[in-house]
């Protein structure tokens, strides 16, 4: 039973390294799929592609579009999706990527701080686990797919 | 063909009353439907019917799936969802709306103000409008209703 | 927003009539649809209609089947699915109609007394809620479709 | 045709074994997967992972939601799903899956003993086989696959 | 719960006639469809309408198609779909239909002779009522609708 | 059994208004929804609600995006889709329409002129009906719904 | 491009093993799938493996069910379903194959002789192609892997 | 990630080709399909396999559902589809399939030049990607599977 795992959010910290180095270490049959993570061309990459844009709506709106395209095929072959808010930034795109994956019958990790917990009620509620750590995620997909839990000392 | 509507998103301002009252105006066959928007019950209707809990994530939790019971049923039946983004708050629940509505195929339509534009661009790209008003959903809706273009004097 | 309700479970105790009766006293906008409620209709209806069996499992199987013309059409018009355990029998299709109605999106809600709790967690982790009361269940719904809590005296 | 087949249900008897073990005599090519048959690592995980909980149906609630990662993937991917019903417990949980697996289109298989026969009479009349043992599931899916049948001496 | 039923098969006798009748009498609120039961319209249809085929396959395939705009909704419209198997003709379409809303997961009730039992089996086996006069049928559905059996004087 | 027909392609001619007064004078039960019909309305509606655009592209864009609010609710509702390919201009929304409504199982007639045959012969191919003119349309919704057929005098 | 390609209907001549020979004769990608084709095998699984029926319509019953399980999974995974229909025989079950396979969006290919014409109108008019023997399902498959047209000796 | 790309439209430039060469000089995992790009095989392929047609609409018509066959398959295993218009031809067929695969939730690239701009406005709309060469689609699946956008030298 390969898992895949998509690892939607935050793209400012190494919370998806150490999932991925955790199942490996876990030795997991899993798969993880992502976002394209460089900040910069992820913001430029309709323009880049596709020509500039005077109006930044336009210029946003290609480049919105072409991620689409990774991330609409990653949530579809997605078994668990796993949602990252972090403490900077709107994140709006994160929360929406949950919506798109509840709607579509997705298991749903949300991983976020103990003071986002009230305004990721919604969010929370579709879960089938709310974490703070990576290393939590990593527990979670090694039970699901071994059965195992983590030991006293970790 | 009457146009079932979901008014999603921020509920401390009066937008929502200003596009039902515009559509009353137009004579539109329109049907609205919205969240529970005093913000009290909204916060607390788990505990007040289901009893106390001791762990704010939980009194949370109680509340958002009550909350769900109604926002899913309208999503579901509405043809047109209008989220709105306000000033204020994370709104990470506007954006799960737009995730859900989006994965479900309903048009969507997004409000907000344009210093919100670059963190909502994954959800200005796969709407089929974006406005800044209650008024420009109203001439939307009317347009697509009758085919009627506002005039130059509104 | 006519909600549809369908009432699941439980036929010995008047827990029905008290959602209809309280729903009705709060003048909601709500359709209650039911199993057949006839303890000896409900098992001998196969054989009554269509021949007697001499075999307990096809004189079963006859009726499970005609029960399911009408469950099935119940359960997929609703938006609501009420399962009622009670204190008496097996109950097995109570928990199939909750195993049903998860995989169609209905939003379920759970209602069972304490010492039942451990024995349903797989079920109350899909409902949006879990009550143990007739009266509870209108509350709910009343806040669903008016927004309304219930007051401190009821 | 890999058959991929989820064995759900009682977790106190060997069943499974005597499944996969039959399976693997006869040659099939069938994958089979099953929830975590560690009785209370699958009531406590939710709490190992993600802390303690004072309340016992907040501690369920956490266990059975992660359980949900593994047993929703494995319906969801599962040709045929077989639940065995022991004689022991509610079993809740078992006719719930068999819920989830009719709403999904999945073959069904019932196991169980003629003294439950009465009370699953909802779940047999969905199911395509109703058998007792596993050598006849075995009989079944070496049926289903090659065509061939049990010869007189077993 | 107005029951929406669909009567497949069979054009020569009064079959659907008695059904409607009995229906009527029994005061259900049920409606009902059916193909075109004028047999030479039925075949002529294409032509009459787009013009003469020479070649009779294409005059036939004019016809089932412009029949099938009609039979596509009534069974998509349909909770129960009513198959009648009579003693004349291939009546291929009948086992097409019954195909079609078994896909689509309505209810079926399949109406035949003893004589076709065995060549029916599998039509029968996917069916959750075989019946074999018209008057079973309305007992059903007055069951269905009403939870009321036939009393002994019929 | 309502119709519900939606009128797409060609809005140049009168063709929409000939079918819609002809179902009138057959008196049949049938709705009928089409596109906006007023080409500068059509053409300029999203910069006319919100805001100009320098470049035609994004003008263009914005104005389709609005007319897709209208023209998916009304082929999503249709039971009968009818897509005129008319004399004039490239008219591949018309075939995407087709398209789109092939996708989602409707029942598709396609109206044109014998010289658009071979062009078009992929969207005739699932079409249930190829006519050449709104009367054999209203002949064929008269006889979808009545069963009767054009006598030799029309 | 995999082709898997359902072989349904007839169980007394070769016309498989013909399609089967010649796909692997032009080299195709091709899997293919087909009923249990031993007669009496498939007539008595049912009451083989789960116990003997007095009543021979519950022993079809069983049997029918079994079979089920083989050929729904043949058919969902199907890209094109090919049904025949021979000169014997009701063939109910080929036709109500032929009725799943539409409503599930497969590719179907009908392959009958020229009597057969008239009654299976219906089913031929949803079908992609209507042959008369298995060389031409071969040269059909052949073209529609590879792109070749038989050339004129074959 | 593999992607699986559809590529429609236009046959009689060397599109397909450039993209296919790019995507290997990309060493991207990506898999291609497209329909039968043989002009006269694509148009006779009905008549050459199931007999010849007096009347040009049919040979038309069982060409177009054979091919139907092969780019249905495409379509529906496809996680993009390209559609390019090309200068010459009616091309209904292109914008048929851009329907289709917009209806199914595909991530669809339209390729074409500025003065078809206009007339494609509502395909365009729907599109993630609108592009003018083979080079852009190279890079943009470049992109979507690997992050890396071109070098300012190409």
């Amino acid at each position: 039973m390969t898992l895949s795992v998509y690892l939607s959010g935050e793209i400012h910290t190494d919370w998806r390294d150490r999932i991925i180095a955790g199942a490996r270490g876990a030795a997991l049959d899993a798969a993880f799929t992502a976002p394209v993570t460089d900040h910069d061309a992820s913001d430029d990459c309709g323009v880049a592609i596709m020509g500039a844009e005077v109006d930044k709506f336009w210029h946003d709106h290609k480049g919105a579009k072409l991620n689409a395209i990774r991330t609409r095929k990653a949530i579809a072959d997605a078994d668990v999706v796993v949602v990252r808010f972090g403490d900077k930034y709107r994140q709006w795109n994160a929360a929406f990527d949950a919506g798109m994956a509840a709607a579509m019958g997705k298991s749903l990790i949300v991983m976020h701080g103990p003071d986002h917990q009230h305004p990721l009620k919604e969010v929370d509620a579709v879960a089938l686990a709310v974490v703070e750590t990576s290393e939590q995620v990593v527990q979670i997909l090694t039970y699901v797919q071994t059965g195992t839990l983590p030991t006293a000392d970790g």
